[in-house]
C-alpha cells in the first residue's frame, strides 16, 4: 500500500516554521535548574539475571518534583573501563517488566546502560497529577499548562538519568549516547537537545514531533488522546491552550538545539508517528552530522536493517572512536 | 446472537461467595472518617444555560485527600421546595462537558440534582497519584494497595457529594436518590452501601462488580486494563495483591450493606459489564425491595424501556411518595 | 485523524450548481395539495408517563396517500399558553420506541412537541410500496420515479405534522420550530423549505443533501443503499433515472426556499453525512439569518457543545422572543 | 476453526418439538386459495441473450394480493419436449440482475427453468406494505400478524410460479423440481411442502428454519433483523406475537408435509444459517428419500462438491428417470 | 464510496512508459522454444459428470521444465464439429476442485474448453522451486531471477494449453479464444501476447499488470506478497532485481504484442487489481479492436452486466462469425 | 478475556492417545539416514557485524535431498573454548533478514549459535516441490504423502544443523541446546526427539503439535492453511490421507522420544498455537525433567517473564553445569 502521508520528495523538503513560544529556552533552563535542586535519594540494588558476564541492578532515584524514577542499570564485566555509556528510553505505554532483557542486551554489547522508566507508565510513580481532567493515558495530563504538563517531568527525568550515568566511576562521561524508539526516540532527541552529555543519538521513528500535524494525520496511536481531549473539551480556548503547551515539548521546536550526531529512521507507512512529523523534526536538527533512513515498506515496527545502522553509529562514536571528539 | 455469558436461569441463581477481607468495614469507616475531616472549600457559581425554569451552577469542593471535585448542580425553579434530590454519576472515561445536558434534564423532571465528575476523568483533578506504574486509564492506579487505590478517592467523593446535597436548604434530605449507568451505576450502588442518605438507587448495568470473573469473561471494555496490568507485571504476587485491593472496592462485597430500594438493568449481550457480574452483585444486595430487569437483546447501550422504569421508581420514592418512608 | 472530505476553506466556499428539474416547484405544489386533500382521521390518546408536569399523548393521523402516521405529542402543564411548538424528526432507521424520552424532554423545556415517526421506519406504516425491487432499507423504494419515491411521502408527512401542530388550541402557530439530526435534520430543513410554518430550524448534520456527491464520498451509512441499488441495476439509464428522482428530494435543491433562521452542525470527520454534502446545502439556504457550526474532531454523533447552541436558538426565537417576528 | 453451533453427533439427532399453531394447515389452505383466485395477467417477452441454443424470456404475472411478480424463463432449444422443469429461488437481498446468467445455465443443462424474484427484493414490487414499522429489510414487514407477513406473499408466489411452469406446453408437469440456496433453499422447501408439483427439492443451506433458535445462535446475517426489531419494540407481548407469526412460516413446521425426495447441504461453520437450524428442519422432513450433506470446513458459500450432488439428484429424478415416479 | 485510485478521466489517458528490458522478446522466444521441446506425456481420461450433452475429461500433460500440468477438458456433444475452442484460466489461489463446474458451463455454451490449473496452485505441481526464500504464496518464488521466476512456468503453460487445444481433431484451430478473471485475466492477456492462436481475449479485471504501481496502490490482495518480500529483504539491490524480474512478466509490457480483439472489465473500487494498473496495460494493447468496460460501483467481484458482454464478444468472434477472420 | 480453549485443570491432564503409524520410527530412521548420505558442500563466510566481541558468519550447506540450507553462525570471542552450543529455529513465515540480530544476541550471551532458516521460508531454497497443488504457504506442500511432505525436509535439516554444530572444533558437543518459538519451538522439540545431541530444549509455545485438534480449535494462524486445503479438496479420502501424513510430523507423536530436559511456555489466550495442542505434546514428552509455564493473560507474543526462565535453563544446563550430564 502506498505511503499515505506525503511523497518522499516532499518529505525531504518538509521543514515547517517552528511554533515555539519566545520563552522556550527560559522555560527549559528553569525546569532543569529545578530538577537539579532535587536531592538524589539514589538506590542501586544488584539483582540476579541469568546471563554470564553482566552486572545488573535495579536503580531508583528522585526525579523532577520528587517523583520516584525507576530504572535498570547493567554493565559488562569483561570489558575494560571506563565504559561507554548509553541511556535507553522506552515506547509509550510499552514497558513490560521494564524491558530488562533489552537493557541487558545492550550491556552485552559493551555499554554501561540505563533503561529509564517513564513516570507513571508501568514502573515509576507520576508525581505531577493533572490539575484538570484528562483522557485515559498520559498525553493530556496537565495539557492546559506547560508548568505541570506530564512531559515536563519525563523530559527532565530523561536528562537526569543522563547526568546520573555520567557520574558513574566505571563510565566515561565523554562517551555516552541515547537511543530508543517511538516515545523513546522522542525522549532521546529531547535529551540530546536539553543536555550536552549525549555524544550521539540513534533513534527509531521518534514520537512527540510536530503535534499540530500529527493530530491531523495520524490514523492511529496515542496522538489520538489529544484528539479525544479536544472532543471532550469543546472550548476553542482550551484547544489553543493545549497546543500552546505542546509547543514547549515539541521535539521539532527543540531540534535546533541538538548538536550531537543524530541517526533517525522513518517508515513511510507508519501510522502512529507519520513520516511527515518525523521529517519536520529531522529537518530542524542542528547537528553537523545527521542522517535519516527511510523505509518504504515499513510502519511502526521492528526494522531489521536499521538495527545494523543503529548499532554501527553507536559503536563508531562510543566504542571505536575517541577520534570523533 | 445468543447470550455469551450464562443462561438466564443460571444468572438468576448466581451468588458467588463474597471475597471481602475481614477489615472491609473498618477500612471504609476509616476512609469516610478521613474524608469527613477534609474542609469543604466549596465554590458554587451560577451559569447561563439556555433552558427556562432551571437554575444551573458550577460546583466545586474538596474531596478525599484534597482533590478538587467538580460537579454541576441544577434545580427546578417552578416546583415547591423542599425538593427531592438526586446524585448522578457518569460512565467511565465518558464525561463530555460534564454531561451537563443530562443534569439539566433531571432538574427539569423536578429534582435538585448534582452530577459529580469522577476525579481525573475529564473534569476533576486526581489527588492520589499512583505510587507505582499503571496502564493507561484509571483502573490500575494504585492497584497494589487499597489505601491509595484510585477508587478509594472516587467512592469517598461519591458519598461526599451526597452529603453536600443533603445539606442544601432547598433539598429534603429524606428524599435523595442515586442514579447512573456503567461506572455511574457502580458508584451509585457503592454510595448506597456506604451512606444511608440514598432512599433509592436506580442504575443501568453497573460496572465495578465481581472483578475476578469480570477479568475472565468481559470481551471488551475497561476491565481489560486490569488484564493489561497483569500482563505487564508478571509476578504472581502482584496478581494476588491486585485482586486483594480490588476486593475492597468490589460492589459485590459492598452489596449486603445496601438497604434502600434498588432497581438495576442488565443486558444479556453486554460485553463491557457482563450480566453474570451484575447478577453476582445484585443477588447480594441487602435491600428488602429490589428488582433487576433483564434485556435479552441489549448490550451496553441506551435501553429505552428501562428508562421508564427508572423514572418511575425515582418518581415513586422521591416525588410521589413520602408514604414509603 | 484528519478531515477526509475537503479542507475547511474549501467547504466554506463549496456551492455546487443546483441540479433541480424545471418542474421542481410544480412537483411539490401538487404533492402538498394532494396531501392536504387527505382526511385527518386523527386519534389522540393520553398515556401515562412517569414524569410530573407533562401531558403525553400517542398521536395518529392519515399521511400522504393514506399512510397511518404515528407520533408522540407532549406538552408542559406548568407553562402559560399559548405554548411555543416544536416538531422533532428522527434519524434514519433509528427510532427506538419512538424516541419518546426525547420528546418528553423537549416538553419539559417548555415546548408543545410532536415527534413524528417516518413511515415504515419503526412506528408507522408505509403506504407507498415500491413498484420495483429495491435494496434493504427505504432509500431506494420507488427511486425510479419521483411520484412514488419513498421520501415523497415522508416529506409530505413532515409538513402535515407541522400543520397539525399549528392548529392545536394550546399552541401559538407563529412560534413553531423544527429540529432533528441526520435524517431528522434533513426532514427539518425540507419542512422549512416546503412550509412557511417553521420560524426556526436547528438541526444536526442533515442527511439527504447533495446525493450525487454523497454517493461518491460517504464511506459508511445509508447513502450506501443507493450504491447497492446501482450495483444491482447495472443499466446506465436506471442510474440516470435514479439520480433524476433524487433531485426532487435533494435538500440542496430545496434549500433556496428556506426563509426561517437556520442553525446547522457539521462534523469534519462525519462519514455518514460528509461535511461537503452539508455545506453544499447550507450554502444554498435562502434565509437571512443562518449559521453553521463546524466541529473538527466530531463525526456522526452527539456533539455536546452544539446542543447549547441549538437550545439557545430555539429558546431565543420561540420562547424569549416575539420580537423576532 | 471448530464448528461453533453443535457437534455433528448432536446435530444428527436434533429434532426439536414443532411449534406450529393448530390452524397452520387452514392458514395455508386459505392463503393458497386466495392466491389462486388472482387473475394471471401474464406477460412473456423474448429477450436477446448471447448464448446459442436457449430461448430466454422476461416473465411477469400477478402474485398474491396483486403483486407484480417478475421472473426469467429460459428453455433449451435442442432438447426433445416435453422438457423437465425447474424453479430457481434466489438468496435474500441477493438478486443481481435477476441472476439471469444462472437461469440460463440451468436451461443449458436441459431444463425449462423459471428464476422467480422475491417481491420487493430487487426485481418485483411488494404489494403488502407492513401496517407497522419495521427494520431495514424484509424480515420484519408485517411480523406482528401472519395475515400480512411478508413471506405470506413470497411463499404463495413460490407456489404460483410452480403452477405457471407446470402449465407450459413444452414442460412435463410430472418432472418439475425446485432448487435454490439460503432464502432460495428455504423457499424451495416451503414450495415442496405447500405444493405437490415438485418431484424433487435440492437445496443449499436453507434459510427460514427454526426461527427461535436462529435468532439466538446466528452470529451474522438477516436473522439479525428480527433481533433488531425486538430491540426497537421492547414490549414482551410484541416479542411473543412476532414469534407466533414466524411459526406459520417456519420451514421446520412445514417440513413434515414435504413428500418429494429432498437433498440438503449444511456447512458446519455457516454463520448465517446455523447448521442446527437446518437439521431442525431436515429431521422433520416427511419424504421417504432424503439426504443431508455436511461440509465441515464450509460456511455460507459456494460448495463445489455439493454442486455435483445437486446436479446428480436433479438429473436422476427429472431427466434420466421416469422410473422414479 | 468514491473511487480511490484515479478519476476516470485520468484513467482513460493513463499510459505510463513501458519498462521492458531490451531482451524481452528474446527472453520469451527462448522460453517458448524451451517449452516446445518438452515431450507432451499427455493423459486424457473421461470422467462422469452429472450433466447431459457434454463429454468431460481430466487432462494432464508436461509443462515448462517438466511440471505436470493438470486441467479439465469438456466439449459439447450436440454441436456440429469442428467446435470453437476456449481456454479458461483461473484466479490466484482460487481453484476449488479445478472450477470444474465453470468449465462444464462453457462447454454447454458450445465451446471445446480447457480449464488449466496454474502450477502449484491447487491442482498441479510446481517444477521450478524457488532457489531463494520467498513469502507464503507464489508471487515471489524465484523473483530475483527471470529465468526461474514462477510465472515463467505459468505463462509458458498457458501458451502450451492453447497449443494442445488447437491440435484437437474436434476443434477449429482458427476459432479459439481465451478468458479468465484476475490472475486468469492476466494469463489470458499474456497468452494472447505470446501466442497467435487466440482470436479473441475477453477478461475480467486482469492481474499481473504494472507491478510497480500495483505495489504502491493496491490496498489488499496478492500484490502485497511482493511488498512483504521487500520487507523481509531490505537490500535495495534486491528490490531493484525483483522489479527487473517482474518487468519480463508485466502484462503492460507484453500488451503491445496483443493483436486479437480484446475486451476487458475494470471496477473503479477494485482494491486487488486497481483500475490504474488495468488501464496501464489496456492502453498499451496493440489490437485494432479493443474495449474496456468500467464499472463505477464494483470491485473485485462478479459483475453481472459484464458477463453478457463477455459472452457476446466470444460468441460473435468464435461462434457466429467466421466473417471476422 | 477468558481462556477459550480448555480450563487449566483440564489442560494439565490433557493427554490424548497418540495417532502415530506403526512405521513411525522406521520412517524417521530412513529419513535421517538419507539425510546423512548427502554431501555437506559447506560454505562458511565471515561477515561484518557492528558489535564487538563476536564473530559472525554466513553459513550454507546441503540439506535433505539437496536443498541449500542457509544459516547464521555466531560465536563469542572473549569466552573460553570449548563453547556451549545452541541451535535457534525461527517462527513460521517470520524470518526477517534471518533474525541475525537475535542470533548475535545469543552469541553475546556466550553460545556458539546457529540460526537455521527453514527451507523456502525467506532464506533457503526448497528442494522438494509439492507434486500436487497446495494452498499459499508451506503447510500443505506434499501433504498427501509423508515421503515428500514439506516438513520432512525441515525436520531433517533441523537435525543436520545440530550435527554441523556438534562438529565445530570450538564447540563442546556435549553442551548443545535447542530453542525457538512457535514453528521454531516445534522444530526444537522435533530435533530433540530425532537427535540425541540436544542436552536441553527451551521453547516458546511450540507449533506443529496435535494437528487434528489444532485444525478444529485454532481461530487464527497457519493451521488454517490445512483447513483451506481441505476446503479446496473436498474428497474425504484426501482428508484422511492428509491427516495420516501429518501424523508422522506431529510433535505429539515424537514427544515420547525426547529425553533431554525440556522447558515450554503456553499462553492461555494463544490463538495460533492453542494451549491444548501444546499440553497434548508436553504431556507425552519422555524427559525426566520437564516443565511447562502457563501464562494466563498472554497469547502468541513475547512473554518477558518466560525469557528469564529460558535463559536460566539454558545457562544452568549448558554454561554453569557440566554436573547435569
Amino acid at each position: 500500500m502506498q505511503p499515505y502521508d506525503m511523497p518522499l520528495e516532499k518529505l525531504e523538503q518538509y521543514k515547517p516554521t517552528l511554533n515555539a513560544q519566545p520563552d522556550l529556552r527560559a522555560f527549559w533552563d528553569a525546569t532543569l535548574s529545578e530538577m537539579r535542586d532535587e536531592p538524589w535519594d539514589e538506590q542501586l540494588e544488584a539483582i540476579e539475571y541469568p546471563v554470564r558476564g553482566v552486572a545488573v541492578h535495579r536503580l531508583q532515584f528522585r526525579g523532577f518534583r520528587g517523583a520516584t524514577i525507576q530504572a535498570w542499570y547493567a554493565r559488562p564485566l569483561m570489558d575494560p573501563e571506563p565504559l561507554p555509556g548509553l541511556v535507553l528510553y522506552h515506547g509509550y505505554n510499552w514497558n513490560y517488566e521494564g524491558n530488562l532483557q533489552e537493557v541487558v542486551n545492550w550491556a552485552l554489547r559493551g555499554y554501561a546502560v540505563v533503561g529509564m522508566s517513564a513516570r507513571g507508565q508501568q514502573a515509576s510513580g507520576q508525581s505531577m497529577p493533572s490539575p484538570h481532567g484528562h483522557v485515559a493515558g498520559w498525553m493530556t495530563q496537565g495539557i492546559l499548562d506547560p508548568d505541570v504538563y506530564y512531559y515536563r517531568g519525563v523530559y527532565s527525568d530523561a536528562v537526569r538519568t543522563l547526568e546520573w550515568l555520567s557520574r558513574r566511576p566505571q563510565v566515561d562521561p565523554n562517551r555516552i549516547g541515547v537511543t530508543g524508539g517511538s516515545q523513546g526516540g522522542g525522549l532521546a532527541l529531547a535529551a540530546a537537545a536539553l543536555s550536552d552529555i549525549p555524544r550521539v543519538a540513534a533513534v527509531d521513528y521518534p514520537y512527540l514531533c510536530h503535534f499540530r500535524r500529527a493530530v491531523d494525520v495520524a490514523p492511529a496511536g496515542p496522538y489520538g488522546e489529544i484528539t479525544e481531549f479536544l472532543r471532550q473539551n469543546g472550548d476553542p480556548a482550551a484547544e489553543a491552550q493545549a497546543f500552546r503547551t505542546l509547543s514547549y515539548f515539541d521535539v521539532m521546536n527543540l531540534a535546533p538545539w541538538i548538536q550531537a550526531p543524530a541517526l533517525i529512521s522513518a517508515g513511510l507507512v507508519d501510522q502512529l508517528t507519520p513520516p511527515s512529523t518525523i521529517f519536520a523534526a529531522y529537518n530542524h536538527i542542528g547537528s553537523e552530522e545527521k542522517a535519516i533512513r527511510v523505509f518504504r515498506y515499513f510502519g511502526h515496527e521492528f526494522i531489521p536493517r536499521f538495527q545494523y545502522e543503529k548499532l554501527g553509529w553507536l559503536k563508531r562514536v562510543l566504542q571505536d572512536g575517541r577520534d570523533i571528539e
